[in-house]
């Protein structure tokens, strides 16, 4: 069987086990304050260009995304978001539980609008009743976003500019940050990202770590007492080590962006073997999630041998699915493929 | 330098880390519902002596009482605990944030006494104004307790007593429980734990594991929609099958039996280390962690050779350290311990 | 000036002032434990048919929301309800702030389709992922609705139908009940709104009180600790009695039904007068809100004898303006208002 | 019957209760922003001392202190309070609920000392682990306290450096503030309050209105975002005109200074014919609660007549009681309470 469902399906990159089983017997203080996370904290400082940027390691996405937010926010603010996005759909409500609203936008293929946002904002303060309603307090996008696409680095400079121009902070969930690093014709660096939100992740999870994501913040004020509020959310990891041995062979020897290449590389092949052989390519993403649509006798035919995930009917006789390539699917799988294809 | 700080300065025993690596290039599906979570769901059932347990595999302590206490309360309700408990001291407030007050109990090196428990209660309920405060929802221990003493089995049977007569469930903190249930003299076993508690942890952190604790849930109409839960918390592993093979591991092959072991043997060892050398055992601890009273000019000599947890001033010369075994312990560093103090 | 602002821009009606007034000096215990809150508490439960019905007093709407979902959701559950709900727009995230998700339903002139309810709770069920998502525990309407339209007997059973074969509870907030019962063509009492939803509010602060809404629970199990609830929601008044005598004073001798009839009938004189001058009704409102298009010109003449508010621009030239009446209106502002437009 | 039990067991002062009856029919604005809101809150600003404090008016004092807290602290923060303190003990845990933790302090007749906050904040910060615990964010005090006892301006004084120079603001509850301005020997004024206090509340619910707290903040960077804050917590009136009616009534003519000095001196007198007769004074307090210590069979007989408040034993035949005077207290209760004991 060949597996296209997710990018956390397999392990961790064996780069990033070699780390983990080289240093086991060590022994080192706790909860992120050894020298493994020291040193990982520096690589990402360097590679987001940010020499004073705080960065703390996380577990996993839906975690680091609620004690951001909580920590960002003020108690009467909401926080603007794609309707698709993650937080508004698939945290079984962690932004709430910890008391504050998702503010939903319009998506556009998972991406939201400057002006979109602008207009939501203006519109919120031109109400009479504004004080009785939820304040836009700060935006949440996905890069790439939940359906593999892209903001380019104008759309990013947009957003970053709308939220500056009205107050409030830019967040970036980078959950697959090394995808869209890499993607097809991706314009923007980890510098502009870091130039541009005030606060974001780099995905670890998802981008060949076994798990764990690393919490950037460059507008330090904003989050100035991470520490508790990360214990707080039960997010803070006693072996911290482990996340700083992940981050640190992730980001020596560019590591990261070999991965983010790799997959984007594999996942592009994908999308031609399947437009050759005809199928709809139904949102058009330069990252490693690839959606078609394919006839329903041609899903379960392929399904005796490939695994991947079907997202909703076209149709009567059509089906959307989403095939995912990550740092473990190899040349190999994908050939398979487009010999079960083509 | 020999270590003797805490039990979670290294990574994980070598029977675990070798299953991650033999399985690290497999693909399973995400959140717990892989095959590994189920064998080792089905291996603490069995060992817990109860066929149709819960068993949610979770990250890290604070996170797994944060979530199972929220689950447990009533929004009117508390938590009672000792005054030394990890939930009321060192949690960073993540009872409070999930809006429960952690009522606190009189402590006796680190345990609470049932009777405190029954007249806390009784006098709640005998207040006229009761309904003005906070109600003592269930009652939190952890056993072994953060200074290393352990509850006797009718110790356990009265506080199980004493909260069913109430009607408020009993949770147990495992954090350490592989060092409990091979203490000097434990007169407990998993078996009792899951029959007089309602909900428990297994702690995987500090006994083996790299990370990890197992949610056992015997009175599951108290918990009922825990995966959801679980996931609001940011509490829910994408790659879930870390946590399963980890504890798969640690109960196939009674590993984690013979890890409490080791470790409590070279305690027991350092504790007559310590009292042969004439210095006084300050907490009567059967367990991995070992509270001793040395003179300051001692402990500075000591430290050039020893790293170890410094705990307060006792008096003017001397002071209160702990000293702590796990799995990775060698005999050879206790020896080393012997030469240095005997 | 004449005021159709809203009904809660003056004081109380007088007999409700006179029960204050008769027993100022009178001296109670507090909490809502007194005589009057007992008398009040039987009035309501025979006006809704429901001898064992829980009654609370609580002081403002969204305080009565807030704290009423609060207790009825579980952890992991949001709470339906229409776009245009109170609860989704206009109470600043009470509801978020107590931890759960306000899950938003289409609405239809402020309605919402038990078919809608229905197939939102089916789809949540049907999707793979939907422990991931917010489940829906409860559905939140409001009768009146915040548009002044009405639900009729029908419409109300199917939606407590779809909301019990789901087994979620219905909870309907009565802020503007009497304008409800009295509404144009109601077909609906008290007692049916007891018996189809399992909980429910009847509105005092815009119906005839100074302020104070009585919370009615006839499905108790459900919210079974109240008071505590309350009081932790900072709702509980410590003069309880001044509730417990306005609601007796409006549930004896069918004051709330004479409040409501007086405002409506008020309300459908005024639409006659639009209408006959050939304005627009924009919403078919049965109750004491009433929506009209006017030109600007008209508003502008209007506004200066009368006051009324502004809802939002229609075209260039047009806008919509609202019209409350109340228990505080009289015959003689309508007929004024009548030389004013007529 | 007497009825000596609390100052929220009768209605209004009959000024106040003048003031609503005589605007009843007006119309104004909602939600505090009337013309009676601002004069209440000029007046308030001149009573103070501090013409850009902010003043809101809210309806109980459970929902002051957790609307100002919850917005005073930050996520990682709790708050500092005697043991004794309202928002420790009688709150039903509402400061638990908005996410933050009561941090006790010894109390002394229900005070704190400044050099118990001091030591508390020091100790805190010495302790390695302090990223682990709450961190205190501020400090709460009753003025009077819940035992009748007062501050000296001394006292305050020693309370507001100890905060700031550890960079945390003092609140103060004033529920019952009228009786301490006017208490025996009191020593401060409402402007040393404003002066020395960040945010406190003047309360109205006991001191002579039928219900209202007005919250002051001179801090006002503190508590910028106030109106959404306070309506997210369900403490915003609808007809908040109510509120301002009142303070208005209780702050022209320096009505809330007489009221309290008529308690105040009907309480004096209360405890000169308790000592006269023999009974001693269980604690020193020179407000409108006294405390006796009095035969089981006195208390039986007293009660044939009087109603007061029972606090519990003191030995096998006797016990402690409390007497509370207000502004509805008359000269001739306190006789008669004086033929009956002398």
């Amino acid at each position: 069987m060949i597996y296209f469902n997710s990018d956390y399906t397999s392990g961790a990159h064996h780069e990033v086990l070699d780390a983990l089983l080289r240093t086991n017997m060590e022994h080192t203080v706790g909860y992120g304050l050894d020298e493994y996370c020291t040193e990982a904290r520096n690589l990402i400082r360097e590679a987001v260009g940010c020499a004073d940027a705080e960065v703390m390691f996380l577990v996993g996405g839906t975690q680091t995304n609620a004690t951001a937010i909580d920590g960002l926010l003020r108690r009467h603010e909401g926080v603007l978001a794609a309707q698709s996005g993650h937080i508004a759909v698939h945290e079984s409500g962690a932004i709430e539980a910890s008391g504050h609203k998702v503010l939903t936008l319009p998506e556009y293929d998972g991406k939201v609008l400057a002006e979109d946002v602008d207009s939501y904002i203006k519109m919120f303060y031109a109400d009479d009743t504004y004080q009785h309603m939820v304040a836009p307090g700060m935006l949440y996008i996905s890069q790439p976003t939940e359906y593999g696409t892209l903001y380019s680095l104008a759309e990013l400079k947009a957003l970053s500019d709308v939220c500056h121009s009205h107050n409030i902070p830019l967040y970036i969930d980078g959950a697959r940050m090394a995808y869209g690093l890499a993607a097809e014709g991706a314009d923007f660096t980890l510098r502009d990202v870091a130039h541009l939100a005030d606060v974001f992740y780099i995905g670890g999870t998802k981008c060949g770590a076994l798990f764990g994501e690393a919490l950037v913040v460059t507008n330090k004020t904003l989050l100035a007492h991470l520490f508790p509020l990360v214990k707080q959310h039960g997010a803070l990891l006693a072996k911290g080590r482990l996340l700083g041995l992940q981050f640190a062979t992730l980001f020596r020897d560019e590591l990261y962006r070999r991965i983010g290449e790799h997959a984007v590389q594999l996942a592009i092949r994908i999308r031609e073997i399947m437009r050759k052989a005809g199928y709809e390519v139904v949102i058009e993403s330069p990252t490693n999630q690839q959606f078609f649509r394919l006839p329903n006798m041609t899903i379960d035919k392929l399904r005796e041998d490939v695994s991947f995930d079907y997202w909703g009917p076209r149709g009567e006789s059509e089906s959307v699915v989403r095939f995912v390539t990550s740092w473990s699917t190899t040349p190999e799988d994908v050939d398979a493929l487009e010999r079960l294809v083509g």
